[in-house]
C-alpha cells in the first residue's frame, strides 16, 4: 500500500463499551467459540489515566499463547475479562498532564470499543501521525518493530550476507526481508501460498522465495543458499527450522522468534535433534521477545517511519471490518488465510 | 594433583619413529582395530620446521569426529595416515629462528614418537614450563583453554548467577566448574558415576553434584536449580540438554561444546523440540569450538596458569604409558572410563 493521508474521526464520549471476553480456556488454537461479546457502561477514568477509544485491533500469533494456560513468557488472560490485544486508538479523555486529547497512542487496550488505560500500558505515544493511523498497528508497531529490532539486534546481517525469512510475507517476516535487503542483504523468503510467493518476488524484494508446501523443501533451500545461510529469522519452527538449521553458514545466527507451525505442545512434539547443528556449524540461536527491548522500541519506529515515508518498505494489511470479527480472528491467522498484516477495523 | 617440579628428559635424535595410523572408517566411536601401529624412518627436517619429541599425546572426544567421514568442522584423517592428535613434547632440532632445542611445545603433533611440524601446528609455544609438562596437555592444553573461552566469551558468567556443566568431572568440565566457583557463581555439576561425584563435591568444589544415571534427573535438577539455571555448558547433547533446557532462568545462555551422548548421527536421531524453550525463555544457545578463538588461547593460557599455581584449580590426569594403548584410548574415553584428563605417555 502506499501512504496516503492520515483522517482521524472525530470521537465522543462513549454510554456503552463493547468487549470480547475470553470465556474458555483454548487447548490448541483459540477459536471463536472460545470468545463473547458483552456490553457495559464505561468505566470512570482515574487519575494519571487515559481513556482511549480504539479504532485499529491487532490480531497477532502470540495471542494464542496469552489465551493459553501455559508457561509462557507472559501471565494467561483471566477467563471471563478483556481479550488481551494490542490496538491504535485515540485519546477521548485525559487525566494525564503528558497526553492530550485528540492524541493517537498504540498499546494493549484490549479487544473492546474503549479502553481505560496508564501510560505504562502504551507502547507507544504517537501524538499526531505521519503515517497511516493502521501503520502504527503493523509495519510502526509491534511487528514491524519485532522485525526491525530482532533482525538487527540478535541477527546483525552485514551487507552480503544471506538472510532467510520464514513467514516470509506475514506481518513481521515480510518486513525483515525488506530491512535486510535495504541493508545490502540478499534476502530468501519461505511462504505457504503461491499468492504470498508472488507479493514476496514483486513486493517484498526478496532475491529468492519459496513455497513450503511445494515439496522437496531441503532441496530447494540448499540450491537458493550455496554458500549457506547466515542468518536464519525464524517464525514458525518445526520441520522448516530443521532444514534451515542444515543450511547455515558457519557463524550463522538463528532469531527465534515464534513457532508458528506448532499446533500444540501437549504432548511435547519431537523432531531431529539440533544441538550437533549448534555445535559443528557455530551458531547462536536465541530467542526473541520485543518487550525485553523497550528501551529500543522508539528508535525503531522512527527507523521505519523514516523508511517508509521514503518509499523503501511495502506493507500489506488485511482489514476486517467491526468488533464481531474478533473472536474468529486467531483461529483465521493461523490458517493463512491473511495477506499482510491482520488488524480489526471499529472506528 | 598438586603442582609439582617438571622434569624433562634429555631425548636425543630417533632412529625409527612409531606412527599411529588410521586404517579403517569408524561408523561410530573409534576402537582399536581401527588403528594400526607401524615403523618407519624418520623424515627431514625442512627449513622452518622443527622435530619433537612427543612426550604426552592427548586422546579427546573430538577425534571420533576427525576419525568419521561426516561433514565436520575438520576435515576427516586421510585413511593410512596418523592420526590427528595434540601433543605434548620436547623440540630435539630445530630449523626454525623462533624455536630453540629444548623448548617444549603443544600441538598437532600427531599419535607418533616424533612429529616434524612447522610453527602454524603447533597451539603454544611453552618454551620453559612453569607448571608440569602433563597439564599442558590439559588443563593448560586445549581442554582447559576450550572451558575458559567457552565459559568466560559465550557464558559470561556474573557472581551470583547458577552454572550448570555436563561431563562435571571431565577434562573440560571440571575447568568449567572451577572458573565459574572462582568467579563467585553457584555451581552445579552432572557427572556418570558415584567415584565422579564424590570428585565433584570433593575436589571440583561444586554447590551440588548429581549423578544422572541414578534417575529422575528432571526432578533433581528442578530442585538443584530453584531459580533456573543462568549458564549451561554442554558437553553431551540427548536427552540430558532438553532436560536442562527446561530449567533455564530467563534470558540464560547455553554453551555447545559436544555431544558426547550421541553415539551415532547416522540415522538422524530425534529428540524433543526445543525451539519453544529458545523462545519463550529468550535463551542464546552457542557452538563453541575453541579453533575459533586461538587468537585469545595465549592469555588463556596465561589465567589458568596463575589460577593453578595459586593453589585454586584441581585437575585430575588419567595417564597411560605406551603408544601401544593409543588404539584404544578413545573407546574407552567414551565408554567413561578415565578420571580426568586422559594422556598417554610415552617419552
Amino acid at each position: 500500500m502506499s501512504v496516503t493521508e492520515t483522517l482521524i474521526p472525530d470521537y465522543s464520549l462513549p454510554d456503552c463499551n463493547r468487549r470480547v471476553l475470553l470465556t474458555e480456556r483454548p487447548e490448541a488454537i483459540p477459536q471463536a467459540g472460545h470468545f463473547a461479546i458483552d456490553e457495559v457502561v464505561p468505566e470512570s477514568v482515574p487519575d494519571k489515566h487515559i481513556r482511549v477509544r480504539n479504532v485499529y485491533l491487532s490480531v497477532d500469533p502470540a495471542q494464542r499463547g496469552w489465551a493459553a494456560d501455559m508457561n509462557n513468557y507472559s501471565p494467561p488472560v483471566p477467563l471471563g475479562t478483556v481479550m488481551r490485544a494490542l490496538g491504535v486508538g485515540v485519546v477521548v479523555e485525559s487525566r494525564h498532564p503528558d497526553i492530550a486529547v485528540g492524541d493517537c497512542v498504540y498499546g494493549w487496550l484490549g479487544w473492546q470499543d474503549y479502553a481505560v488505560v496508564s501510560p505504562d500500558q502504551l507502547l507507544y505515544h504517537i501524538g499526531k501521525p505521519r503515517a497511516p493511523l493502521s501503520c502504527y498497528g503493523g509495519i510502526l508497531g509491534m511487528n514491524g518493530v519485532t522485525a526491525y529490532l530482532g533482525l538487527t539486534k540478535l541477527g546483525a546481517p552485514k551487507a552480503g550476507e544471506t538472510v532467510l525469512v520464514s513467514t516470509a510475507a506475514g506481518a513481521v517476516g515480510s518486513v525483515v526481508g525488506q530491512v535486510a535487503r535495504n541493508a545490502g542483504c540478499r534476502t530468501v523468503g519461505l511462504t505457504g501460498s503461491d499468492q504470498k510467493l508472488a507479493l514476496c518476488r514483486e513486493r517484498f524484494g526478496y532475491d529468492v522465495a519459496i513455497n513450503y508446501k511445494s515439496g522437496d523443501l531441503a532441496g530447494r533451500l540448499a540450491a537458493a543458499l550455496p554458500e549457506g545461510c547466515n542468518v536464519y529469522f525464524d517464525n514458525v519452527g518445526g520441520t522448516i527450522l530443521d532444514t534451515a538449521l542444515r543450511n547455515m553458514a558457519v557463524a550463522g545466527r538463528v532469531i527465534q522468534c515464534g513457532t508458528a507451525s506448532i499446533a500444540s505442545w501437549d504432548p511435547p512434539p519431537t523432531g531431529l535433534r539440533n544441538e550437533r547443528e549448534v555445535l559443528t556449524r557455530r551458531l547462536s540461536w536465541q530467542g526473541f521477545v520485543v518487550f525485553d527491548h523497550m528501551a529500543d522500541y522508539g528508535l525503531a519506529v522512527e527507523a521505519l517511519e523514516k523508511s517508509l515515508l521514503a518509499g523503501e518498505l511495502y506493507y500489506e494489511e488485511d482489514i476486517d471490518q467491526g468488533i464481531e470479527c474478533a473472536p474468529g480472528a486467531i483461529q483465521a491467522l493461523y490458517a493463512g488465510e491473511n495477506l499482510g498484516k491482520k488488524l480489526i477495523f471499529i472506528g
